[in-house]
């Protein structure tokens, strides 16, 4: 069932008006991941609640406890769980959206501040942290609601929403609350969802959308070497002793090779082939070698073959080394030995790896690599964070519902993906609830989600809270 | 030839005046690597100016431009060259040393305010910035003038002193102000110098004092692995693309091994084995594996054998890794594949080593290192700057002079060492000046210069300026 006219009117009419809420969220610099800005977290949660409760949702602000963070412990910004329907008679939609964002500097190499929203008329980009990556998804939702609550239109469904605000750091204490409230049946906070959406990806490209029906997981590893009890000169200690950073590299570099594949033993050996079926969705979709290129800027991906270079991100494991901790990182030139460094690396992992099988390996390997180096130093390896991979069943009508309504907005098919990132709430939804849960994005491929001068194209901001509204109206109108 | 007696008691009886003395110099905040802080450059060098002049000392204050430090233009502060006696029946001494001092705040961890001297009576330290590095050793110079000129004791040489504002932070001006002026011959200020003394290191350990023949050079190396123009998140682009780091670690895994031997093809040939009388040295030295496992906290000494870990810093080059710009750096988990990182290593130098051979060897080695990747990102390697090692004639008058200084002062023999960091300034001085350069240290080895709580040992300033006075005399007395 197509969404009323009217709708699809209010909300390109109040397009600067969304577009300027949007700047107020992204204003907040809510990043979980940053002991010093969890106020700020907390202060988009109430401003995020504000927001709903003003537009007619029920809301409650769930307590998720406190956790510890780099050795200081910290208030988890709250879950907000809001509701709006309880007509028996309509179908009840779970939306889920994360309020809190990834770190961002401006020295990193934005352009511009990363929490001042920029709207560059040229190129119709609403630039900004947060702004596709989740604070334009969940803005979109408030879109859908500000105008059936102005134009006083009923909501063809009943709405739950469960926002969270750790999505970008392991999503603490989310799970628990799910697991403790779907234990509680039809009186918990989740008593008759029949579908779970969440918009929180991307198109594969700039040009078409997509609806996703995979995920890939994560283990998040921190590999620590210590060695002296304080920094040293290299010009004092430099080939007196065994040097943390020495040992660090060497065992980063027996990680992953440069053509990706990953040599720890036994992850790559877990994943089958792809059949015939699987393939034909990957030569189908909207794609081509060039996309890549041109969303990372430079002729570098690890294969010339489309089939090939989609398959790792959709379906492969990928073992990515992010960074190091306590090393000297900054311009310049100075001649420390670091006391102490932690090599940050992950590894996205799909079926049927599981982190539970995944971290052994990598621990044994780890350990097994350094004792074969001879240090004194020590070695610590800890799996700072993990989710399963997800895979769904494209062909609910859940999924239907959603192909319908970017049929509706967009004129076109949409793609059908899998993501090569993790979204481990997805998993959780999935298996506690017993429903389809649906990934429905509205940024494009290009948005630069976790990296500098992210961005969300207004078009994809304004046509996209179309597409949330209107999949409101073709899953309250179809047969389940 | 013994310095007098009454010189050694007036050393002794004014102990506390001079403490006083280092009191006020430490009072100034002379850091040179601190713009805010320049104008306290400034105020140093007239605060010494002022005690050289008083002193009896002709002084001239030379300015040496200006300099561009983070994009902003500074004033350099002045040299001040200074000379006191010019009898051509004297051997003609040259002092260096540097007025400047490494930054300090109290949150870096001091546990008294860096820039008040403390005098701990129960340990006899002297605490504060540039109490060891340099401001006591330049201080210890003024109590020897003070000692003579108060006892109308004629000085046994002629002295010249070249002090410098900028040495924490490159020694900017500083080598063309001494190339100019060797350029004038015997009308340029260093014009008639014999030898050249510098009390700017430390001894080994904090028993037995030393003197100081050797220092490593450097070429520290910038290594950029290049791939998309933008960060990426390791979720949609892990597998997808040749990551940046995946690259720049291998290729710094290949640089050193842990037991600290260089990979780099030829760097280690250049140098040879040192034959017996040289390990003689190195045997006799006062010093343990114990020793280095207490200044760095912990038993990682790359060899337990003594004579191994010494020569380690003072006779083998080294290679350490220091860290990586452009990559993640902060505490917890982000998912980031970085767009271009920049590995910063650097190689201690030993003769016959120079950059010039050091320099092709890495880049070669590098390039095709990354050749056999078969890498599309991009490889620059960069020197971003270096300094020659030098080795001086420790059988030389000079030295020869400074072991009787401190025999008759310490009644023990010094230590004769390398050191493995670089003072610039002393290959400058001996290769302009053509003459022997002695390295004559006043603090300890746990002096902690350039950390936090710098101390200079009570003993060490009064007993060390014993030694500068003392040394003059043995150099005045000495057949050359
Ligand atoms: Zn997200
Ligand atoms: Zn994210
Ligand atoms: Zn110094
Ligand atoms: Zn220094």
């Amino acid at each position: 069932m197509a969404a009323p006219a009217e709708f699809i009117k209010f909300i390109d009419d109040n397009a600067n008006k969304f577009i300027a809420r949007l700047g107020e969220a992204v204003a907040i610099p809510s990043v979980s991941g940053n002991g010093a800005h969890r106020p700020d977290v907390f202060k988009m949660s109430a401003w995020l609640d504000g927001q709903l409760k003003s537009l007619g949702v029920t809301t409650s602000l769930v307590d998720l406890g406190k956790h510890v963070m780099d050795g200081e412990e910290l208030p988890l910004p709250p879950a907000i769980l809001g509701r709006i329907g309880d007509d028996p008679k309509k179908k009840t939609v779970l939306v889920y959206g994360h309020y809190d964002v990834q770190p961002a500097e401006k020295s990193d190499g934005w352009d511009t501040e990363p929490f001042k929203l920029v709207v560059d008329e040229k190129t119709g980009r609403l630039i900004g942290r947060g702004s596709t990556d989740d604070k334009g998804p969940i803005l979109g939702w408030l879109n859908v609601l500000e105008a059936h609550k102005t134009l006083g239109l009923p909501l063809p469904v009943n709405l739950r929403f469960c926002f969270e605000g750790m999505e970008e750091n392991g999503s603490e204490g989310l799970d628990d609350l799910i697991k403790s409230e779907t234990a509680r049946g039809n009186d918990g906070f989740f008593g008759g969802v029949d579908c779970v959406c969440i918009s929180d990806n991307y198109w594969l490209n700039s040009r078409t959308p997509c609806i996703t029906y995979g995920l890939r997981g994560l283990v998040y590893f921190k590999l620590t070497v210590s060695g002296p009890t304080r920094d040293l000169h290299s010009g004092v200690f430099g080939r007196m002793v065994h040097e943390p950073m020495t040992d660090l590299v060497l065992l980063m570099s027996k990680l992953v090779a440069p053509d990706g594949t990953i040599l720890v033993p036994g992850v790559e050996d877990l994943v089958s082939a792809a059949d015939e079926e699987e393939r034909a969705i990957y030569e189908k979709l909207d794609y081509s070698v060039e996309d890549v290129n041109d969303a990372v800027g430079a002729p570098i991906t690890l294969s010339d073959d489309k089939v090939t270079v989609i398959m790792g991100r959709m379906r492969m494991p990928s073992l990515s080394l992010h960074g190091i901790e306590g090393a000297f990182y900054g311009p310049g030139a100075k001649t420390v030995i670091p006391a102490s460094v932690s090599g940050k690396f992950s590894i996205r992992i799909v079926p049927p790896q599981t982190p539970e099988l995944i971290e052994p390996l990598v621990i044994q390997y780890v350990e097994q690599e350094f004792a074969k180096l001879n240090s004194k130093n020590k070695l610590k390896i800890e799996n700072l964070h993990d989710g399963r991979p997800w895979v769904a069943d494209y062909k609910h009508w859940n999924y239907e519902a959603a192909r319908r309504a970017t049929q509706a907005v967009y004129r076109r098919d949409p793609d059908l993906t899998r993501e090569g990132g993790s979204i481990p709430v997805t998993l959780t939804f999935a298996e506690s609830l017993g429903v389809n849960v649906l990934l429905l994005p509205m940024g494009r491929g290009d948005d630069g989600a976790h990296s500098t001068n992210e961005k969300l194209d207004r078009s994809n901001f304004i046509e996209g809270s179309k597409v949330l509204g209107t999949y409101l109206y073709e899953v309250g109108a179809i047969k389940a």
